[in-house]
């Protein structure tokens, strides 16, 4: 729960304003680099994390340990730096050195806990907007995500005409469904329902084992059906018990839940959590006026077993986009590991975003 | 949490001796029944009820309540009482009558609580055929049952040749997969999480709000993403927060969970909950010898938009019994409700189950 070590800091100048209301001041952003910006600074590609991840996106001089899109970003590689000049911030609300809920607020000296704003998706493309402002970046060569990440970008490119080309959305929807919303909602009552909770101002990891539910449930939706069906085996591994483990499944899932704790905040969990029900891009306009004249080509990738945000949802933006005359590509992924495919299927990623960036 | 009032109760001579190990005596089965047998006790028909379901299938004589398969037993009905004689017994580890952990152990007066061995679908269906041999029925005309219902058909088919000549298993399967038994294992890990669970030894309804969350996480799966997304708005309809109600969808969840404090016992629900992890109708044989020479007619149902056990697991079952030279017959049905389908679209399920039982 802390910066990356290979991440710079930015301090945000100016407040920043809340789209809920509210606003928050000396927002740090911590963000990731690779390769070199062009003098032109037209070679810049924004990479927006997925809930639980941050600016580690690759490995790199500053930080040689493997990043969470590992093999994605570098020579030759899918954001190929011999082009690209690469960029990757950790997210508002969220665990990783850019301000959140664990950070410190100003104002009292202690971390903000349960007294940290609520936030959109919205308010953290504001502020990688401050940091692409601080860098000196106009106009991004391309921004590229999946899952929260895909919902960031569609934001970005939809909200902010003219500061990026190519727009990446994978596995990402521009407003998010009650089904999901209902999903989330069991995340965060496991949180919640933690007496360790302490309505978010606990000592240490707090709720460790509503959030270490939380996460396992999540896999549930993030994985796929096929997966965990072909993976494991039907019949107990041990003898059947109420509380311990009975079928080799239920170790799985135990032991991603426990993975998540120390690492990833669960007040994080919430706001972030919550951020993405509230993701809508046309909030405040009708689809015609949100997507009207955009100049920004967008490439819309869904995967046909997400179980979390099914590919209905990602050819609904497409057809929405083409509907308004956006220039368009979209691509249909089948892969039996369902939403996180993003994270999984290197090789189909690599394929289509060398494609998508040309 | 108690016998319904139309319920009358059997109290099983010799012990029952269960699948895991162990034994239970004196044990109780609380049962309804509808319509008359017929002398040559020929005309009997075994509804199993599902998961949180019990005898009260239909209001009748002795209960004019409305029960949980309301209009579907009864004269003209589905399960016509003019010709067939209905049986519907509560389940072992239920909360409703037939012994569960909630019952007195009667070696020690107090109830068995968190003491109440593990059962199988298995020792269901032994229990309830020790319920027939009360009632003097060696064959029934047929059982018919959704979700752990079907489960429950297809055991006593499968299992206990010559007892019964048609089985209907709806939104059923013959083997539970890793991935609802992942389900299953998120839905005991908030009970088990809660304080008040205290290894199944508390007052009163003990972990209510784990049983809550359970439930909430339930509906998530029984009911279908095109329902949730149909029958709900997509924008907020209160304030946004982390802990309250922001999206309606959340407060149908909210109320579905509250609904089943008071009526389910959470140590039921967790009892159960492993029954169904561990069915497996072919359980100590090769799928071959458990099918081989079965002499019922088998009508097997899928939803298609099933979430919990999907179609493909119906299917299954019915090209094992094909397979096998078993006389059985498929229908695979489209409703947006999903999984529960069997308890919403009783227009459907009447015309079907009339079919079957021609």
């Amino acid at each position: 729960m802390s910066r990356k070590p290979g991440a710079e800091i930015f301090v945000v100048p100016e407040p920043l304003e809340l789209e809920l209301g509210g606003s928050l001041h000396d927002v740090e952003v911590a963000y990731e680099t690779w390769g070199r910006l062009d003098p032109v600074r037209g070679n810049a590609i924004l990479i927006c994390p997925a809930f639980s991840a941050h600016s580690h996106a690759n490995s790199g001089p500053q930080d040689p340990s493997s990043g969470w899109w590992e093999g994605m970003v570098g020579p030759g590689l899918a954001f190929d730096t011999n082009r690209f000049f690469v960029i990757c911030p950790s997210l508002l609300g969220g665990s990783y050195g850019t301000t959140g809920p664990s950070s410190v607020n100003p104002d009292t000296g202690e971390p903000y806990a349960g007294s940290f704003p609520l936030i959109t998706v919205r308010d953290i493309v504001t502020l990688h907007i401050r940091l692409l402002d601080h860098l000196g970046i106009e106009r991004l060569y391309a921004a590229a995500g999946g899952s929260l990440g895909g919902m960031e970008t569609l934001e970005l490119g939809v909200r902010h005409h003219g500061r990026v080309s190519r727009v990446v959305s994978i596995s990402g929807t521009a407003t998010t469904r009650p089904y999901t919303a209902a999903i989330r909602h069991l995340a965060r009552r496991a949180i919640l329902l933690d007496p360790e909770y302490h309505n978010g101002f606990y000592e240490g990891d707090g709720p460790v084992e509503g959030l270490k539910l939380a996460r396992e449930l999540g896999i549930v939706f993030y994985r796929s059906r096929e997966e965990l069906n072909e993976r494991f085996p039907w019949t107990p591994i041990h003898e059947p018990s109420l509380g311990g483990v009975t079928f080799d499944v239920q170790s799985y899932l135990r032991h991603q839940g426990r993975k998540i704790v120390g690492s990833f905040d669960a007040n994080s969990y919430l706001t972030l959590s919550l951020a993405m029900d509230l993701h809508d891009v046309y909030r405040g306009e009708s689809r015609e006026e949100a997507l009207r004249g955009l100049d920004a080509e967008f490439s819309i990738v869904g995967i046909e077993e997400d179980r979390l945000i099914p590919i209905d949802e990602q050819k609904d933006v497409y057809e929405a986009l083409v509907a308004a005359g956006v220039e368009s590509r979209w691509r249909g992924v089948s892969s039996h590991i369902g939403h996180d495919a993003f994270l999984v299927e290197l090789d189909a990623m690599t394929a289509l975003l060398r494609e998508f960036l040309e």
